[in-house]
C-alpha cells in the first residue's frame, strides 16, 4: 500500500554522500562535530569554520552596537533584528540576569555589530543598490559583524543565528567561524497574489519573516487582479469598494499597506507592488466607468468588458492619478506594470476601437494598440520618478522602453534560456522567473528542479549575464489562501533563495538536501509551518494549527 | 504571468449550469432562495425542502432529547455533540438566556432528537453494522430528528447544522426540511500515517473532527512502518523506546491512543489499527532482538535486515502477545493486517530461510513462504476474536482467508476494477483505496477524478457489488506532517466521503462544484483549515497560523 517507488528515490537521494568541501577543520580543542548540528542556508560565500565550540549563556549574552559603529540604539531597525533574534536563539521567556557569577571562559559574551559607512540607513529603504555584504568573525570573547550598512547586518544576523546549535543538554553553543559573504543577485523575492484569493495581513507578515530566514529582499504584491480588487485606494475609493470580494473584511486600507511596508524594511526587504494593465483588470471596472473596454456582440455592446479602454482620454487621466497615488503609498524605487496576456478579442469586437486603430493607421495590429496604451502609461508613471518593471510580453510586442526597464520573464515558451539571452542583447536588465512559478505543485521532491535552475544559464557574454539582475519565486493564487500558503511555499522556495545568493558553484544535491532538512525544521521551530522534505522529523515539530 | 490555461478550465467549470434537481419548492410563506446558502455534503438520499424559513434564536434555542426517546441526558455522547452542534450553529460565547419575550412565530423552537430502538448504543462503539440513518424533519414548532442509535442521530446533527444559514443581519435560518437519508456503504474510511512522520495529537483529532464534518466512520491509524515505531506498547516498551523517532516526544502513549479512540467514538468513527507486517516493519527491529531476518552478504550477515523473520518459533510467541494486547487497546472488531510489498531479496540471502524453504518443500517460490507466515498470524490474531482486512496482496498471493476478511485494493495495476471483480467473484468483502492515494498531488482541481471514481464500477452481479463494504481515502506520510497534513486532505477527501454516502447517481460535477466551495468554507469556520478548490473567497476566512 505505501509508496514503494517513492521510498526508492529517497533512498538514493540519502546515500548521496554529502560533500562536506564547504567545512573546514583546523583550529582546535572542545571540538564538535558541527556538520551534525549547523545547517547555514542559503551558503555564505566565503567561510571557514572549526571544532572550537563556545557556549551562549541566555542570561548573559547580548547583541550589542559595537564602539565603532556609525549605528547606535537609535537604530530602532537594528534594535528590533537583535530583540528578533535574541529570541530565535534563545526562545521567548528567558530571564536576562547579568549573573556573572555563572559565566565561563567558554563562554561567548557577545555579537558586536559594526556598521561602517557614515549613513548606516537605519530610517531607510532597502534598495535594488543596497549593500546586503558582511563579515562575520565569531571568537573569543566576542563575536563581531561588520557590514556597511543596515542590509548586510540584517544578513548577518540570520547568519549568526542560524550558526547557533543546541547541545544535548538543550544548550546554545556555536563555533569559532569566519564568515564573507555577500549576495549573487541583487533582485531575490516572493510574488504573493493577493486578488485570486484574498490573503489576510497575518499571512502576509508570516511571509516576511520567512523570507527573511532565507535572505529574500523583495516581496512582489500582485495585490490586484481580474478577480478582486483588495488594494484601498484613497483617490478612487470605489475600486475597494466595489471589486474587492467584501468591502471591509477583504481589503487592505493604508494603515495595512504601511505595515506590511514598515514590516518588511524591518526585515531588509523591498516592497514591489505591482498594478497590472491594460488585461487582468476587470475588477477595476466594478468600481471605475469607462475604465474598460465594453466588448461588442455584432453591433451591440454584450454587457461584458475587455482590457482597460485604450482610446479614451479618461483612462489616461485616470492612470495619472491612480499612479501618482500609488507612487507616494509605496516607497520602493520601482513599480511593477505588468502588461502581460492582452487578449485582444474584446478590443476586436468593439467599433469604437476599430476606428481608432484605422485613424492611427494600426491596420488589424493590436500589438501596436497595446503598444501604444504601454507607450503612454509609461510616460505618465515616469513622471512619478520610479523606475519600472514589466513582464517579459512588453518586449516581446517591441514597446518602445526605456534603457533602465527591468523585464520579467514568466514564460516557458519560448524557452527562458533563449529569452533571457535576447533581452539582455537588447541591453536590457531581466529577472528570471518561468522555473520557479511554485504555485504548480507536483508529486515528490521537487524542489530538486527549482533548486538546479539558474538565471545566468543561457548563452550570452560576461555583459549580458551581468543584465541579470535576479529572479522571483512566484506563488499565484488560483488554488492558495490563508489554509496553504505557508506550508506549499516553504521550504520550495529556500530552494530558490540558495540558488540567488550563493555561489553559481554551489549545486551539490546531498548537501542542499541535508542543509535544508534542518534549515526546513528551523524555520518550523520559529514558527513557520514550513513543509517536510521527504520521511523523517523535527526535534521541535510544528506545534500550531 | 498568470495561469491562463487555468482559468480558461476554471471558466468552463463556473458556467456548468448547476442542476438544482435536488432541490424541490413548494410549500409557501417567507421564502428565499436557499440554494445560495445551504450546502449539504454529502448529499442526503433523499431530501425535500421549501422556501419557507424558520428562524433559530441563539438565546432560547436548545437540542433536547425528544419525550420517547430512549436516551436521555445519560447519553454522554449525545449530550456532547448537542453542545458541539450548537456551537458550530452559533459560535462560542452565545448567551443563552432563556429570554422567551423575544421568540416569535417564526422561530424553530428547538430540534427533539429521537432514538428509537431499545438500546440507543450510548456507551458502545460504532461498527460496520451499525445503523446510520436518521430522518430529519424541521418544521415549526419543533424540527424533529429519529435513528435507531446514536449513530444516525449524529449524521442527522451534522445534516441539521449544515441546513442552518446566515442571513443579512448575522441570524441564523433554517428552510422547512425533509431529509430521509442512509449512507450508501458501511466503511468510509480515511487512512493517516504517523510512521514516516509523527503526527501530534492535535494533527490527528483536528482531523477526526473534519472527518465527522463529512461523514467518515473509520479512521484507519497506520500507527507504524519502517521509518518509525510511535506506539507504545506495555509488553514491550522497547519497541517505540527504540524505533520512535524519538522516546518521548514522537509517542503515543496508551492514554493518548485512548483519548483518540474516545474523541473518535464520540464522533460515530471507528479506530481501525494496522500493524503492518511481514514487510514495512524495519522499526519494530530496533527494540526487539531477532524479530527482523538477517541479510546476507554471500555468507556472511550483511548487518541489516529484511522482513518479519518467518521460521523462529520466537516471531509467533512475539505476535501472540503482541497482538493480544492491541486487541485489548483498540476496541474495534477488525485489525488491519497489512501484509503488503513484501521483499524477497533478503529472504533469499539468508541460508536459514533456504533451509527451512527446502525443509517445507516451498521449492524457490518464497510467496509460499509469505504466506506461511500470514496463515500463522492469521491463525494467532483470529484467537482474539477479532477480524481482520488485509492489503490485496495476501489476496493475489493465495493465503487461505478465512470468509469475512476484508481485503483492501490499493494498487493501480493491475486496475482495480478487474482486483475487486477477482475478489468478490472469489466470495470476499473488499473496499477500494487505489485512486484515492490522496498522497499524490497534481496541480489543479484534482478533486474531480476522486470524485469520479466508484467503488462499485467493475464487472459483477449484484451479488459481488454487495461485497463492496466501501473505501477509504489513503494520505501516507512521505511528505506530510502536521505543517501540511490538513489542507492537503481537505476539502479532497470530501469527493471521497460524498461518492461512498450518497446515491451512486450523484455524479453532477456542476452541482457538486457549488456545494464543496460552500462546506470548504463551512470547514474553514468551523476552523479546519481545508484549502480552496479555486479562486474565491469565504465570508469568514481561515484566521489560524
Amino acid at each position: 500500500m505505501g509508496a514503494l517507488h517513492v521510498l526508492k528515490v529517497g533512498t538514493l537521494l540519502l546515500t548521496v554522500t554529502v560533500c562536506n568541501g564547504w567545512l573546514f577543520d583546523g583550529f582546535g580543542t572542545r571540538r564538535r562535530s558541527e556538520s551534525d548540528e549547523v545547517a547555514l542556508w542559503p551558503l555564505p560565500q566565503k567561510f571557514q569554520t572549526s571544532g572550537d565550540a563556545f557556549r551562549l549563556n541566555a542570561a548573559s549574552f547580548q547583541i550589542v552596537h559595537a564602539k565603532e559603529s556609525t549605528a547606535g540604539p537609535s537604530c530602532s531597525l537594528l534594535q528590533n533584528a537583535f530583540r528578533r533574534y535574541y529570541i530565535y536563539i534563545f526562545g521567548n521567556g528567558r530571564k536576562h540576569g547579568q549573573n556573572l557569577d555563572n559565566v565561563f571562559n567558554s563562554d561567548l559574551a557577545e555579537l558586536q555589530v559594526q556598521i561602517t559607512s557614515a549613513d548606516p540607513e537605519c530610517d531607510g529603504y532597502p534598495s535594488l543598490k543596497s549593500d546586503e555584504s558582511y563579515q562575520l568573525e565569531v571568537n573569543q570573547p566576542a563575536a563581531v559583524l561588520k557590514a556597511a550598512s543596515v542590509w548586510g547586518a540584517l544578513r548577518g544576523l540570520e547568519t549568526f543565528s542560524q550558526l547557533v546549535y543546541e547541545d544535548d543538554y538543550g544548550g546554545q553553543n556555536i563555533n569559532k567561524t569566519s564568515i564573507s559573504d555577500f549576495p549573487r543577485f541583487a533582485h531575490r523575492g516572493i510574488l504573493l497574489d493577493s486578488s485570486r484569493h484574498y490573503l489576510p495581513l497575518k499571512v502576509i507578515l508570516a511571509n516576511l519573516e520567512a523570507m527573511a530566514m532565507n535572505k529574500f529582499n523583495v516581496f512582489h504584491w500582485h495585490i490586484v487582479d481580474d478577480h478582486s480588487f483588495p488594494f484601498q485606494s484613497r483617490t478612487f475609493p470605489d475600486l475597494s469598494h466595489k471589486g474587492a470580494y467584501h468591502p471591509y473584511t477583504h481589503v487592505y486600507t493604508p494603515a495595512d499597506v504601511k505595515m506590511v511596508i514598515e514590516f518588511a524594511r524591518m526585515r531588509g526587504i523591498r516592497v514591489l507592488a505591482e498594478f497590472d494593465t491594460p488585461g487582468h483588470t476587470l475588477s477595476w471596472g466594478k468600481g471605475q466607468t469607462d475604465l474598460l473596454t465594453p466588448c461588442f456582440s455584432g453591433s451591440s455592446p454584450s454587457g461584458t468588458f475587455g482590457p482597460v479602454n485604450p482610446i479614451l482620454n479618461s483612462t489616461y487621466d485616470f492612470m495619472t492619478r491612480f499612479f501618482k497615488e500609488v507612487s507616494t503609498v509605496f516607497p520602493d524605487a520601482y513599480i511593477h506594470l505588468g502588461g502581460d496576456e492582452v487578449d485582444f478579442t474584446c478590443w476586436k469586437s468593439n467599433p469604437d476601437i476599430q476606428k481608432f486603430m484605422e485613424k492611427q493607421g494600426f491596420g488589424q495590429d493590436y500589438k501596436k494598440l497595446e503598444s501604444y496604451y504601454i507607450q503612454r502609461l509609461l510616460d505618465i508613471v515616469s513622471t512619478t520618478n520610479k523606475g519600472y518593471m514589466v513582464w517579459q510580453e512588453v518586449f516581446d510586442n517591441g514597446v518602445k522602453l526605456k534603457a533602465d526597464t527591468q523585464l520579467h520573464v514568466w514564460k516557458e515558451k519560448p524557452p527562458y534560456h533563449d529569452e533571457m539571452a535576447r533581452i539582455t542583447a537588447a541591453g536590457f536588465q531581466t529577472l528570471l522567473s518561468s522555473p520557479w512559478y511554485l504555485n504548480r505543485i507536483s508529486y515528490g521532491q521537487d524542489w530538486l528542479g527549482i533548486y538546479k535552475a539558474d538565471p545566468q544559464n543561457f548563452n550570452g557574454t560576461a555583459e549580458q549575464k551581468k543584465l541579470v539582475i535576479g529572479g522571483e519565486a512566484c506563488l499565484w493564487g488560483e488554488y492558495v489562501d490563508a489554509t496553504n500558503l505557508t506550508p506549499r511555499l516553504w521550504p520550495r522556495a529556500s530552494a530558490v533563495a540558495e540558488r540567488l545568493w550563493s555561489d553559481e558553484n554551489v549545486k551539490d544535491i546531498g548537501n542542499a538536501y541535508d542543509r535544508l532538512v534542518k534549515h526546513r525544521c528551523r524555520m518550523v521551530r520559529r514558527g513557520i509551518p514550513a513543509e517536510p522534505l521527504y520521511v523523517g522529523f523535527c526535534p521541535h515539530e510544528y506545534s500550531g494549527n
